[in-house]
């Protein structure tokens, strides 16, 4: 059973409003496309941007194929329509921050200029893969913050949102993981697969001595024995130490012990005292069942000698908040800037071709201040806030970095792909510049967007043209 | 960009356990697994198991690729295991009831029987299939007990957790939904597609009118239009009426006005009325907007007039609970029954091979109990609650029906698959059969399940059994 993410992969919308452009001639304009988000998910300070390189992927193989279009023809589509659609590929320009940079809500993070109707068929492939992978990238990151030195481990594939589970493995590598039980993902994408042992393998043996025997002979290099299938203290430990003590005796060693139920920091501890006891303080201890950044914290805070966790559930479903509320919204029609009207301000769209200006202090930290401005503007050095034009704030004397670079240019990459490794590593240093306190998990300080006056000037000219439309025509 | 599910789409454990079976040259042994869930999802009284036709399907290819087989020597396991899960394919014998059937807590769903390679190995492919789509297809159950007969379309494929959107089209309308915006699912599974247009085609216009103008012209034999770009009442709808009238000249009628912000039940009575008004009272009201159960029992309870509701976020994450809890556990191993032990009883598996009777009422409505039993048990007339023994209630008089029937012999389905239209008028039979007082949102009854004095007694053999292992060996 395979998914493809191909031209069909898209809302039915986007394909008539695709019919009803190219019935009005349409199809040679050209349109700029906003996603930004609007909320920060787990009630936390940040984003962590992911996504990007499998949106750059998909774009680069978009097409809708034969069976596609014949499908569509049975639905009533227009032939000249679908054999339009039969050609087309995507040829559109794309500006972005690196996969991996860590973002904040109402600035645009992906700019995506095309003819209008390939920009607006792509709207649902991007929603789809930054909004989750985003979400991902994000929860993992908190979880990587409370989880001081030890190793993290994405464990979520029989519980995530079915084929969602290949990308959440990706996703939670670049918030920080360091590796996933998921191998499909894991071949696919270039990541260190990791793997214990179930208690069904227990079970099969009757007694846990012999399945530990079996286990360890088979997989010397990486022996990781599940010790709470009967009595953790009194038979798993105890067992996993006899085990222990045979592989050292062949020139082996084992590398850790797995505790998956009752409390964790409790047998931690004695796990590690007898593991200790018996001369074995190399051998890790890993824990698993129902975890999250709230636990990790709690377990860490009781001083849980615990070197290796798996995460599963709450990670790949991103608990709980399950999607990010990214948008796409249209920006320039032609060359003419557009805005999404709305009584409220905050809902109002920032109109035309734009760039976003992070500020950092002389120390290289972030400044608490990204700026949206209008494109080739000068960096300002003022900003207005975004919903309450009333309210401004200075970034003059600080320095800047648009974050808006090219990162396809029709329908071309314009840089070679880059490693899941190199995109956590980049995402860990970025995050490093962020002050804590946006950080923190407890009512984090909101981290400031402000738009220049130039972009502010703009998008009022649109809302007094568009209220003198508030009435029938 | 594709995902295919095939051998690596499991977790790592799975295949190093595999090589310790296989090392110990278990490869031939028969295992024997369970899938079933612990806890109803939603706070709710029931579950509409789902998933099961993608399951078949996935396990009738299973095969490792070349290059997986590659990729995994590359990590370091053996050459003959490799080399034997490169040739393998599955082979094992499942029992099911139907896919939408209504299912409950405890009672195993799925029996796996096969090797005992091959049945772990599928473990994780299985669980990713029937937890997610079984949330999904309960969460639109839900959401089709309140919506009377209102149309039900899934929207949800941009904020999807990624590719999970695909197989979550088809679990909504597995669970009462009509159709879906996902025209990749509605091709690959035969649902039907619905589309409706977005803010950024009258954007693109500039004017409403023009685009409602441009929208009917190309797509007049399913045109909705969306009137709450600028203003509902002073502007939407009054073009909307213009366009009906305009189409109605021309032979053609407007199908329906999309609501998508605001204060739905208001609009809704509002635009119903200038509708009727204007003459285009079979002209429908169409509303989406972070739509939920809950949002739509109180649309219904307020009167309003809507016909038609998008719901995309809430339905395709399963919102608020993200994944339903199954699990697959070793019931036999070769010829022996096999349970997995926990301090508490609930946690205890139910070992061996057992089948699910459901017991009816002389109405022919599910009477509230089902009782698991061992396999080839005559049907008892007493059952005994799974995890406090001392509580018991009778069946006598009641009629029965086997849940658990053949859907796969040694990796053949025995049937054709079933199209989602057949599952889906199957899980609204079978829902109609389960009384209200367990289908309510708010503390609904527990369905009871039971389990066989022969069943009671055989775990309790197995308990006893491994207590007396709980100390080293």
């Amino acid at each position: 059973m395979h998914i493809e993410i191909s031209g069909t992969y898209t809302d039915l919308y986007q394909i008539a409003m695709g019919q009803a452009l190219f019935r009005g001639g349409q199809q040679g304009k050209r349109a700029v496309f906003d996603y930004f988000f609007r909320k920060v998910p787990f009630a936390g300070g940040y984003v962590v941007f992911a996504g990007l390189e499998t949106v750059l992927d998909a774009l680069a193989h978009w097409r809708f194929t034969a069976d596609e279009i014949e499908g569509l023809a049975a639905t009533g589509f227009d032939r000249d329509y679908l054999d339009y659609l039969r050609d087309l590929r995507f040829r559109g320009d794309l500006h972005a921050p690196p996969e991996g940079e860590i973002v904040f809500p109402t600035e645009p993070l992906l700019r995506v200029e095309g003819n209008v109707i390939e920009a607006q068929l792509v709207e649902t492939l991007i929603l789809n893969l930054l909004n989750y992978q985003s979400l991902v990238a994000t929860k993992a990151s908190r979880i990587r913050a409370v989880a001081g030195g030890a190793v993290l481990s994405e464990f979520g594939l029989r519980r995530a949102q079915a084929q969602g589970g290949v990308v959440a493995a990706r996703a939670a590598v670049i918030g920080g993981f360091d590796s996933t039980s998921n191998v499909y993902a894991a071949q696919r994408f270039g990541l260190r697969a990791e793997g214990t042992m179930a208690h069904a393998f227990i079970q099969w043996h009757g007694d846990e001595l012999t399945a530990f025997r079996a286990f360890a002979a088979a997989r010397p290099d990486n022996t990781v024995l599940l010790v709470d299938t009967y009595d953790t203290l009194q038979s798993g430990v105890p067992n996993a130490i006899t085990v222990a003590r045979e592989m050292r005796g062949r020139g082996q060693a084992l590398r850790a012990i797995r505790l998956d139920s009752g409390d964790l920091a409790f047998f931690a501890h004695r796990a590690r005292a007898m593991l200790d006891a018996a001369g074995f303080p190399e051998v890790k201890i890993a824990a698993s069942n129902q975890l999250d950044e709230f636990v990790i914290r709690s377990l860490r805070e009781q001083g849980a000698p615990i070197d290796i966790f798996g995460v599963g559930t709450s990670l790949v479903t991103g608990a709980p908040d399950a999607a990010l509320d990214g948008v796409y919204k249209l920006a320039e029609a032609g060359d003419e800037a557009r805005i999404k009207v709305s009584e409220s301000l905050g809902k109002t769209t920032l109109p035309g071709r734009k760039q976003v200006h992070r500020f950092s202090n002389g120390d290289g930290q972030f400044a608490g201040i990204d700026g949206v401005v209008t494109l080739n503007e000068a960096v300002p050095a003022r900003l207005i806030h975004p919903f309450e034009p009333h309210k401004s704030l200075t970034c003059a004397d600080l320095a800047s970095e648009p974050l808006l670079q090219p990162v396809m240019r029709r329908g071309q990459r314009v840089a070679a792909g880059r490693s899941v490794e190199d995109i956590r590593t980049f995402a860990a240093g970025r995050l490093a510049l962020l002050p804590p306190e946006y950080r923190r998990f407890e009512n984090p300080h909101t981290y400031k967007i402000g738009i220049s006056e130039t972009l502010h000037r703009e998008r009022e000219t649109l809302r007094q043209r568009y209220a003198a439309r508030r009435s029938p025509e």
